[in-house]
């Protein structure tokens, strides 16, 4: 377990429940929970990198864990569910190679979300959340999610308000349906300012390794800016619970981002108590067996 | 790109098409490639742990050129899909996380197959594939596969032998089908010795936080070696096609194991020549349209 760094980021960056959300006073260049001496210090950037990659073995260990309870039956359905949102170039991508990337692939469960489609349209606008969920045992990272539902469609009008407005409280009775069944629900709002997302297109334009990032569509949305923001504090204000609270990471330092997200799962890791599960069955019994049968090796292999 | 070691690895560990395999005559600790020098080094083995973690950067950049032609529709519908099979404690779960975990999580597809259940017994065999297919741009991982339809199924006589035996052909066809639409099929066959998979079982037996991976259930397949090894022969010779070759990796050295499993599939991505696409749109059209509406910055934030 990393000792690096022991103050709680989870509190500093969790949204209030019941209160409005202003945005615009979150500051998008902030840096809250880190450690005063990496603040100041002329390489932070290059510690918190460092920080990183130190807690990515810890998130890899404590996955291994989780996974290995469910395997041995032991878990009680725990997972964890990294609902990740953000305005376009907010980051998404960058801090889940970052950060899920330091786990083992085995035991993520990654699925990504866009506007919904005509067929899912056509259903329940959980129906493909419900689909996408990740089992037990599992790291679950949702790249977008359901609350695309009150962002996107909202911003974009597809539905009408009668349709989306009785859904802050669908998502909230979901997530708390989730979290009985066992799910560790981490929601975290990438927040990066207006100037940030157009230098970040601006270089989308530039690099051409880049340019398949970007969608002529992207500036479209841009224009929408105000709208977003306020769907999003409206989202984040109603669906933060005790239970499944809302945290701004501040985004526009893509090294402060990672450096939090990593904090953030380690906590909520932690949190678990998690330990490699007893074994199920009778070790001597089990190595006497194994040694017995192999007195004379294989029998003589038969090539088909 | 690596420059470290251009020895191509691919038609050293091919199995011949055509012809009966004998997996008894492939050494199990042999290191078919390894540069010489390596190989009577005494540090051959953190030297080979280095490469695979410089290969990783390579694979991770052919990765984003696959995922990113995909998104700008160039891509033809091309993909990998790595199939990899071994017997119980062959190192496919390590292999993943060494090999594929270099990568970027977001283009990854893994999917993992056990026997088939009831349900999936009552399908097609390939019913349960199709549907675990990536997606065109993606990295397919299938930690076994359909090849356990004519492997466990044999073995276990989990289906009769005028159902399994017709599965060769149909394997063919099927992954000749897969090729056809833009696959490259990569199948490796984790190759361990019946001494170390004993070692393997004994340490999960040992050592605490490895008891989650034993099954008692592996004593049990394990006397079943020999017909094992029996099918997985014939599997391989009967399936092993130029276009969609069998490769056996000696894997009793797990750092030999992942050197040649990622040596294997930065093979195959250099052969597809994979660049970044260019822009579909107008470069200079999209970058005054970005600075033109943002002199204001945007209009105010309504917070909801």
């Amino acid at each position: 377990m990393t000792a690096a760094h022991e103050v709680p980021v989870r509190g500093l960056l969790r949204v209030g429940v019941g209160r409005p959300v202003d945005l615009s006073a979150i500051d998008t260049r902030a840096t809250p929970g880190l450690p005063p001496l990496a603040v100041t210090g002329p390489d932070r950037k290059s510690w918190a990198r460092e920080q990183v990659r130190q807690l990515g073995r810890d998130l890899a260990e404590q996955q291994e864990m989780l996974y290995a309870q469910a395997v041995a039956g032991s878990g009680t359905g725990r997972r964890l569910l990294l609902v990740l949102q953000a305005m376009d170039c907010g980051g998404k991508d960058g801090a889940v190679r970052r950060v899920a990337g330091a786990m083992d692939p085995l035991g993520l469960h990654i699925r990504a979300f866009g506007p919904p489609t005509a067929e899912e349209l056509d259903h329940h606008f959980l129906w493909r959340i419900r689909r996408a969920l990740p089992p037990a045992g599992y790291v679950g990272v949702f790249n977008r999610s359901h609350y695309e539902d009150v962002l996107v469609v909202r911003v974009d009008s597809l539905a009408p308000e009668e349709v989306w407005r009785p859904r802050y409280d669908e998502i909230n009775a979901f997530e708390s349906e989730l979290i009985d069944d066992g799910f560790v629900v981490i929601k975290v709002f990438l927040h990066i300012s207006y100037d940030e997302q157009r230098e970040r297109l601006l270089s989308r334009l530039t690099d051409p390794t880049k340019h398949w990032k970007y969608h002529p569509g992207d500036v479209d949305a841009r224009a929408k800016w105000p709208d977003y923001q306020a769907a999003y504090a409206e989202a984040l204000s109603r669906c933060a619970s005790e239970r499944a609270p809302w945290h701004v990471v501040p985004a526009d330092r893509k090294w402060y981002r990672d450096w939090a997200l990593a904090h953030l799962l380690r906590e909520h890791f932690v949190e678990l108590d998690l330990a490699y599960p007893p074994a199920r069955f009778d070790l001597g019994f089990e190595r006497a067996r194994l040694l017995a049968g192999d007195g004379a090796g294989p029998s003589k292999v038969n090539v088909g």
